[in-house]
């Protein structure tokens, strides 16, 4: 395996908001991107993390194809429903502005569904479901992406991993967080393996004759994803209509790009990313101390409830990030070697160098 | 295989129309409940058609366990927003009201979520999610149900096998129509495989002791379905999580039973099933042709794509049961002769004779 250092979060967040600075983004707003990356590392999703800085985000700004300083604008407005566009903003910057919105909207009127076209990537989105927590409402976050899950019986990528996240908030238990690809794994744990020289699991992923393989490059180079549930046998032409529904969602509902046309980070052209976002005011449909007290006795009963020989424990959603989270934030983040290279690399682009020493 | 017969659509209908007032349900609502179960048949759902009009309705309607007719109560209205207590009355009755609310909802504020509690089995979750499609608008239907599925490392039933069904309605094309189990397949399929004496595939079931079996009846004498996406490694803890969240808005959030609280048809007890419904109208994002020609665009484009060596047709959600809904309005609907034995002894105790004649 190769080799990884630990790595200070505030030392580390403080450098990923210098670096967007660097790149013309405004002062607030790279604040807002370095949170939102700097929690995919917290959470342990270091796919998602400070991993992309340059490739995902950096590298597009300085080419101009993302706008350091979009303006969102509104395309239509009604008291539970908002469209936005967000001028090919950064996708974090773009879809923290549309999810706060989103819950401004469901403070009033105890729902709301907010649409954003003309955004990019915008990193784990679980993050912007989890914006609902604190106001005691259910958040839901999701987006379509860059082709690479190949529907059933087809070959080609055609559906992006499309994320579903959601967030439930619970009483003394931690909160229900869903945040899920609906490819069987996202792209980015098949390059890990290709990183690490590993094979991948049979039924991941086929090469670009459709058929299954171990190899994480044929993946790559020109196979496809397999959704959630793999063959049709056990039932993958459902994750194939999750992933579908995303993106009729986060694409075609909100006007945005979808299927084939959604743009891939490496693409020298807008992406018009499309984000759909909910929030549910729990106290519009019941007390909010019985929903949590509800909540905490579903979750006791799920951990309590017999264990498969050999295991030891059954887990929520959100439960394993929660606890990464806590212990990336006393002993830092581990970064491999190489994303650090790629780190003071990205730092020296932006004037802004990387000078944060590992943790002892 | 055991036989079937074909028999009229009208015909069917009309008997379980005549079945449900036998048993006391007012004519209204009896019309309701049969055409549920007979559009269940018409698109090829045939474990959730005629063949449980005894077992899971008429049976606990005649022991009192369904109230016939049941007066459904508001208990928190807002313009977007509204939460019902069944009064435990039919599932389909219930639902189709509280979905007929929702819609009337959306249409005034663009967005609405119905919650209901206190309901009973409803059916197919796709009947209540289509009936958004003619209003132009996205449907969302959602129920928890009876507990079958273990949860990833667990080896007891705690979840139901929850479906979730969205319906979007497209220009010239099909509509898209998910209803899903969030299990791989739901308990009726294994059912069938028992009754006709087939192994099931194995990574669909486990037994009471938590190991895979290709015996139907392991899985149905205290074994469980496992989520979808299966073991951990082919990421089932998604299947899981899906699972779980189906409950938390239809059970938690609608102050229904959740978990292992479910009732089962067979409990001598209310079931409290809980339900949740979303209508979200397409006009208050986009304009509503510019959405359905971005449909045809994108189903055509889906169906276009290339094939698996060996396969000649990539489907979209919906697609086959609208298909087998044309062929059983002209040919009838297939039923095995067991099932026909079953009406027409259900029919003897509604006082309605069974007397239609198979399709020659």
């Amino acid at each position: 395996m190769p080799e990884s250092k630990s790595y200070p979060v505030e030392a580390l967040k403080d450098f990923t908001i210098r670096y967007f600075k660097g790149m013309g983004v405004p002062e607030i707003d790279s604040r807002i991107a370095a949170d939102v990356l700097i929690s995919a590392d917290l959470r342990g999703i270091n796919s998602h993390g400070v991993i992309r800085l340059h490739s995902y985000y950096g590298d597009r700004l300085q080419k101009g194809l993302i706008d350091p300083a979009s303006t969102i604008r509104t395309l239509s407005e009604n008291p539970s429903t908002l469209a936005l566009d967000g001028g090919n903003g950064l996708g974090q910057v773009v879809a923290y502005r549309a999810m706060s919105r989103c819950i401004e909207k469901a403070d009033e009127t105890g729902l709301a569904v907010t649409t954003v076209r003309n955004s990019n990537h915008f990193g784990i989105a679980g993050y912007y479901a989890m914006m609902a927590l604190p106001e005691d409402m259910i958040g839901i976050s999701l987006t379509n992406s860059q082709p690479l899950i190949a529907p059933t019986y087809g070959m080609k990528r055609v559906l992006g991993t499309n994320p579903i996240a959601v967030a439930v908030p619970a009483g003394e238990e931690k909160p229900y967080v869903l945040d899920m690809a609906t490819s069987i794994v996202p792209l980015g744990r098949i390059s890990l393996y290709e990183k690490t020289g590993q094979s991948i699991p049979e039924g991941w992923a086929i090469n670009k004759n459709g058929e299954l393989t171990q190899n994480p490059s044929d993946m790559i180079n020109g196979g496809a994803l397999l959704p959630l549930g793999g063959p049709a046998l056990m039932r993958g032409y459902k994750g194939y209509g999750l992933s579908l529904l995303v993106d009729l969602l986060s694409g075609v509902l909100a006007g945005a790009a979808f299927g084939e046309d959604v743009g891939r980070p490496s693409n020298e052209r807008n992406a018009d990313v499309g984000h759909f976002f909910a929030s549910i005011k729990i106290e519009n449909f019941r007390p909010i101390e019985e929903f949590k007290s509800d909540m905490d006795a579903y979750i006791r009963s799920l951990k309590a409830s017999p264990k498969l020989p050999g295991q030891d424990r059954i887990f929520i959603h959100g439960e394993k990030e929660e606890e990464l989270t806590e212990a990336h934030l006393r002993d830092g983040i581990p970064l491999l070697n190489e994303v650090v290279e790629a780190l003071v690399m990205a730092g020296e682009i932006a004037g802004v160098p990387f000078d944060i020493k590992p943790v002892q």
